[in-house]
């Protein structure tokens, strides 16, 4: 396997932040150093003035803690395990529940591939609440809680800067359904996290190997690839052989909460007849996963036999495969689907865990014609039903939702979704707002993600370009998460995040100073810039290509406003000596 | 220089439309043809439906027409120079009347780069107006004015799509100022295009070699490389050595509109010292570049010299090279800049020639924190009251707009726009909604420029991935371009322009039936989807990669709707055998 997987960011250290109710608690941060700024005095000489470091919410995990060596054989950290265990109302068990995984287990043929000495699962004692909103609706703020608020504000509050995000706000957030901390209680490894409308937008990023390509290895260093980029959390959509390894591996390693369609693997135990599914298998597939420390199913339980019918005639049908695989056993066997007639069941066994529940929308339209109509909305009230009875077990809850919008229809979306779901988060793949860009998917999509994130949508699951074509690899993850991470932070603008425009703010700074290395620290992708930048600069000779030598409109800019730090008053170059494009790389180079 | 440069659309033939005010006319288009829908038996055959050719609108002029035989140093056809001379009121000059283009056309030492024996210029008649606005005033519908009517709709009359872009609506909305032409009469090449709001969103592509990058033969290519990707104008904004030459072989050969910033050049001729500019300088390169074709100037005209100190403390000052230029003359000579109190003799010089002016935005903001600020506003008042001015002398006009602007901030700039400029067209860059994603800037800006699309902008300059890093290649102009139809088309499907959602409706079609040539050939970049789903083929085996064997919604959609045609029915292949990937792949290395 993997040995060594170690993140780095430049001029970036990691933090930790303590709590106040949980002194212990250490909230990761990342933290970017910044150059000073250069102002040349009257007498020629150059004055510095300090640029204060950027805190950076982070989602790298101990990955980027210079400190921490990563042994991916024996996982990450299990920090939360304590205060699970402090809590109590749980038990652990002597073997697994699982039929499936404890024959896994016991199979020779896999020995080689296993996560090595995987941890005996804990489980709610019977008839004890172990839920986050469990505990949100006694009252309770759990360390979770107030880890997600520190975490959210990142360091605004030394900033001079408002916020209305407290732990007691959090805490009354979950107890309402209106926003959900995915935190599996056999899952310690992940970092509190949240998803709801008055906090930070978050992405999702899909993984996971296909029957016919990837490996184990492969799909732990994409779920660490995607958490490097910035995902908040990752679901493993594996549809291959040795799901059930690779999924140990991904959530022993994961620093995000990691979610799942457990149909899929149902699917896979019948060999991909849809018509052989069962409750029983189903079931024993969420408990095995509930085992593994799974934070959150996609349950497409929204699907009533009566609306299958409504699919037929639209431009794309049904795009969802977890939708069509349960429409098809509807239709097949003629009955409501196991999914909707077992739900109270299902939520009975996600409680027992805290897994959460993402309600997924298997009606969802797959093309710009199919949005907003009759068989999408059908599944919406339906989903909002069955909120309401998770939360009433208190089972944390989300909702799925499009697609293919075109973007005169996106409002109506966000304002259904919050009618008919009850303020449940809403989470959505995109929408694309055209279909008429394959291979600019990640760009399509990410235009409707930006608004619908602007009006309310909690998570969005990223979109790589190679939608609608073949499977991401490395390069497409990573362009699909910086994609967006910009389609969350412009929608966190619009919603006026505390301390969102923060970064914004300093990089522009740095931009106008000519702090180049900055610039590119500050940004989402430092790596690229920078090598964006080198290659103009190759190109260009010894000035900055964005401007040649006599036109640089910062450059000027600065020389006419007294207020701000002149670096150059010299018309005949580009920069000052201390600004030219070779001192920068060569500063690169050192770095 | 370059040879042969033929612009070839997969499945593709370039067509004509007649007019009817003009039969003569010939409105070029691309038709896409399409394969028929298989669809599968009770008795085991296949039966087959014809699936209707799409029109798409096309900007790549004559060379995507097969029986054109690009030549660049003939240049393209000037089929509207017919037009110009039968409505009279221009004479042929005998020489040119720029003491600039004299003395470039006596330098031997660039014979060998220039375009050879360019064509003298026309000019209006003293007192004659022979604009298009002028024309519309008079009530006159131009071959122009009917051109861009039909090449609007595309075929949505064939489709039974009501429409209203009539000729005599296009005259209206030119009449009013709400719309333009850019058509210089010493551009007979290009193809009538309109920039409104009751229009298609159009894009604009900047091109232009710096001081120490690029040379003619690569600025020409890339103006073609631009047509090819869709771009409906093109700006020259050249900063090096032999802008003059260079502008003449890119406007003989672009068949869509050739914009400059007319102050670039103005500042090469005073060595890049703002404070040596003069009236007379720029007046004279004003009419160089007229005579030469320039279809619209870039005028930083807006900026007063009582506002260059709004950009003070601003976080990055003035981020327009034509601005900061202008406000540095300002400063030093303590006066009015020359553009403002010299417009009515700019307007003279533009309505000569039917050169439409395009109020450049100095004081756009240059970061999110900037946006919407006193500077940019109080920028915007004086545009709107020059715009005003130009309409009384029959010269067509537009305003530009920024820049950085956070999504939330985005509607009041298309709201003061309409307001303060009486319903010109609005032409923005980007806006960027977030400052923190170099390397990624055409995506934060198409985000942007796709809201105010919709909202009413009629024309967006593109960003590419290069953006405040260095200048873009080959390939980052594709990237930028193909990102920026996304945008406009997207707003064009919100507005509900006629006929819009008939390509993604087809798309959409083909990728439900599993026409994967189709889907490729109707897409935006039909090069790279293919190239997208061969690598993920050859990487897959013999399955499509986006689904694997077992999994694929589609077809499982497709089998529970009586509906739609079937195409397969077994659900241990993946698909038919007329389906499969590699007949797909056979059948594209034939075409």
């Amino acid at each position: 396997m993997i040995d060594k997987l170690k993140i780095k960011y430049p001029a970036s250290e990691k933090v930790y932040m303590a709590g106040q109710l949980y002194p212990d608690l250490r909230v990761a941060m990342r933290k970017v150093y910044l150059t000073p700024t250069a102002t040349r005095q009257a007498d020629g000489s150059v004055a510095y003035a300090k640029n204060e470091p950027v805190v950076i919410y982070d989602t790298s995990g101990p990955y980027s803690d210079a400190s921490y060596e990563p042994n991916l054989s024996k996982g990450l950290p299990r920090t939360r395990e304590q205060w699970i265990l402090q809590r109590g109302g749980v038990e652990r068990l002597t073997s697994f529940s699982s039929v499936y995984s404890r024959e896994r287990l016991a199979d020779a043929s896999t020995r080689d591939i296993r996560f090595p000495a995987p941890p005996l699962p804990l489980r709610a004692l019977p008839g004890k609440g172990i839920t986050q909103m469990h505990y949100a609706k006694q009252g309770i703020i759990t360390p979770e809680m107030e880890y997600v608020a520190i975490r959210e504000n990142m360091n605004c509050e030394a900033l001079g800067i408002k916020t209305h995000i407290t732990p007691e706000f959090v805490r009354d957030e979950i107890a309402a359904g209106r926003a959900v901390i995915p935190a599996n209680i056999n899952h310690p490894e992940a970092e509190p996290m949240i998803i709801g409308r008055q906090f930070l937008v978050k992405i999702n990023t899909n993984i996971g190997n296909s029957a016919t390509t990837s490996d184990i290895p492969q799909e732990v260093e994409k779920a660490v690839w995607s958490c490097k980029w910035g995902g908040d959390t990752i679901m493993d959509l594996s549809t291959g052989d040795h799901i059930h390894e690779t999924r140990e591996w991904i959530v022993r390693n994961s620093p995000v909460p990691v979610g799942t369609v457990p149909l899929y693997q149902a699917m896979e135990k019948v060999h991909g007849n849809a018509e052989d599914l069962t409750w029983e298998i189903y079931r024993d597939t969420l408990i095995e996963q509930c085992e593994q420390g799974v934070d959150y199913f996609t349950i497409h339980c929204g699907i009533r036999r009566a609306n299958v019918h409504l699919a037929q005639g639209r431009r794309t049908g049904m795009v969802s495969r977890g939708g069509s695989i349960i429409s098809e056993w509807c239709v097949k066997h003629d009955r409501e689907s196991f999914l909707y007639e077992h739900f109270d069941d299902i939520c009975d066994i996600c409680a027992a865990y805290d897994t959460a529940i993402s309600l997924g929308d298997g009606l969802r339209p797959g093309s710009i014609d199919d949005a907003n109509d009759r068989a999408q909305f059908a599944e919406l009230d339906t989903m909002g039903e069955l909120v309401t009875r998770a939360w009433e077990k208190g089972v944390q809850a989300f909702i799925e939702g499009p697609g293919h919008v075109p973007m005169q229809k996106i409002p109506e979306n966000m304002q259904r979704q919050i009618e008919k779901c009850h303020e449940a988060p809403f989470y959505t793949l995109g929408p694309l707002v055209t279909d008429i860009a394959p291979g600019y998917d990640h760009i399509t999509s990410a235009i409707g993600a930006s608004i619908i994130g602007a009006l309310g949508t909690a998570m969005l699951c990223y979109v790589t370009p190679k939608e609608h074509l073949a499977l991401p690899n490395r390069d497409d993850v990573r362009t699909g998460v910086v994609t967006y991470k910009i389609a969350a932070h412009a929608a966190d603008l619009a919603k006026g995040h505390p301390g969102a425009a923060v970064r914004d703010n300093a990089l522009s700074k740095a931009r106008y100073e000519f702090r180049w290395k900055d610039q590119f620290n500050l940004s989402l992708d430092p790596d690229l810039a920078a090598q964006y930048y080198r290659e103009g600069h190759l190109e260009g000779g010894e000035f900055c290509t964005m401007c040649g030598p006599n036109f640089c409109a910062m450059r000027i800019s600065r020389r006419l406003d007294a207020s701000a730090p002149a670096t150059s008053d010299s018309p005949s170059e580009g920069h000052t000596a201390g600004e030219r494009c070779d001192d920068i790389l060569l500063q690169m180079d050192e770095a």
